[in-house]
């Protein structure tokens, strides 16, 4: 909740213009990105291509920064903006269309084990969590607390998209997001790099506040409705579960994460 | 995350039966509500006056719970029931038209100050905090922790819901949500039954758990971007910030709430 000071200039790099108008889709193997904090995030990133942005007189103003004079920019209207993303999406006036981010692998997002901060930082697993809100609101959360990353499993997750974008509010650009084939041999390869894998599971019995551990921690949250898969289950060194009273079944999967990352932080 | 094991028969009263196909929308003065979970909770709940179910032969079956003979249940198939809720809403083949739930005054939620656990149940004020998801998964957390119940004010707070139902997966028949005129009138009332008044805002000194008191507490959260009103905030008895980083403005209200009442618990 601390404000942002970054007055670095907005990064761009001139691509091709392109329609697309009225399909509400980027085009092939482009992500479209909206709302201030995600488009904004998006032009800061050096890592990021961008290909162009259609905006509003006022989302321009909304931005902190400048665009680069060479931008391009194609001004339109709030009507026509809608048109560009998917239906009631709150664009703001900006929709910037983009490559997608480059894919991570898991050993680059890992510090080498140690007794600094840096490497302390927690990691999120994301067993089969589906929905693109959920994924963001986790990133967005990943971010404010200082994890390293979240991974997923290519199969069982969402696609980079302007929901994500939006839902993770800038964090898609700052929180390092590993796609693996195979969720169980990175599970595997946290624990040669010294994590403490800790899934929250609602039948466990353990608290969080007791399971915790004071070093390098994992946490694995599986899917709503299920839970994490039993094979996932079986990869993580311990289960514990969030003091929830027996009135409800589970906490939403964002709400639940922003928890484990929370009481991580204030170990 | 404990699974419920309540088995108790699900209620209803027979209502007139009636339309409203394809329009997506309930009855005048009706409320339509869609989901297992939120459909399921809003038949077991005995303040909850119902008037007819649209379901699937999968959705009668995954009930938790028997429906009364005289139950008015239309049989319909998955197309059918997608046209009577919003576009691509998750009905997973169960749409409840109810009656809304009765107006609820702040007196009637509130147990006498002592020092007992029930007493101590923490109270969540929203101030202008109107996208549904946000105000169910509020509810989802308030029911998971204990919270005795939300406030919110009329002019600025979403209606009862679908949506909110859904976000809220049962949460909205088991939490008392207080809508109230004057906000920062119901501040006072709460002050002078006991509560202490902590406002979450990122510009706060102290953090969450400095300023977390021992009793009764009634935790504040203002709407994403603009965060509370000065006036609210001016109603509150200390501020408190999450401690997040820098790199990121703030966290999603129902993650910050979701933080709170874990903290809360966790006393």
């Amino acid at each position: 909740m601390a404000r942002r000071n970054d007055k670095a200039p907005l990064r761009g790099r001139a691509g091709r213009m392109q329609g697309g108008r009225g399909s509400g889709r980027a085009s092939q193997g482009a992500v479209r990105l909206w709302g201030r904090h995600a488009v904004e995030a998006a032009l800061k990133n050096p890592q990021r291509q961008h290909r162009k942005l259609w905006a509003t007189r006022e989302g321009i103003a909304s931005l902190d920064g400048e665009l680069p004079a060479d931008f391009p920019v194609e001004y339109a209207d709030v009507a026509d903006l809608g048109r560009l993303v998917a239906r009631d999406a709150p664009h703001q006036g900006l929709v910037l269309e983009c490559a997608p981010l480059e894919e991570l692998h898991l050993a680059d997002v890992i510090a080498p084990d140690s007794d600094t901060e840096e490497a302390n930082r927690p990691i999120v697993i994301l067993d089969q969590v589906t929905d693109p809100h959920n994924v963001g609101a986790i990133l967005r959360s990943a971010a404010a607390f200082g994890a390293c990353a979240i991974v997923t499993q290519d199969r069982h997750a969402p696609p980079e998209s302007g929901v994500v974008a939006k839902s993770a509010s800038g964090a898609l650009e700052i929180v390092p997001w590993v796609r693996v084939v195979n969720l169980a041999r990175a599970l595997e390869d946290l624990a040669e790099a010294g994590y403490w894998r800790l899934g929250l599971a609602g039948e466990a019995d353990a608290t969080l506040a007791e399971a915790l551990p004071a070093g390098r921690v994992a946490f694995v949250l599986g899917a709503e409705g299920e839970g994490m898969r039993h094979n996932i289950a079986a990869h993580c060194d311990a289960l514990c579960r969030l003091p929830i009273s027996a009135a409800m079944e589970s906490l939403n999967v964002s709400n639940a994460a922003a928890i484990a990352l929370y009481a991580a932080a204030a170990r």
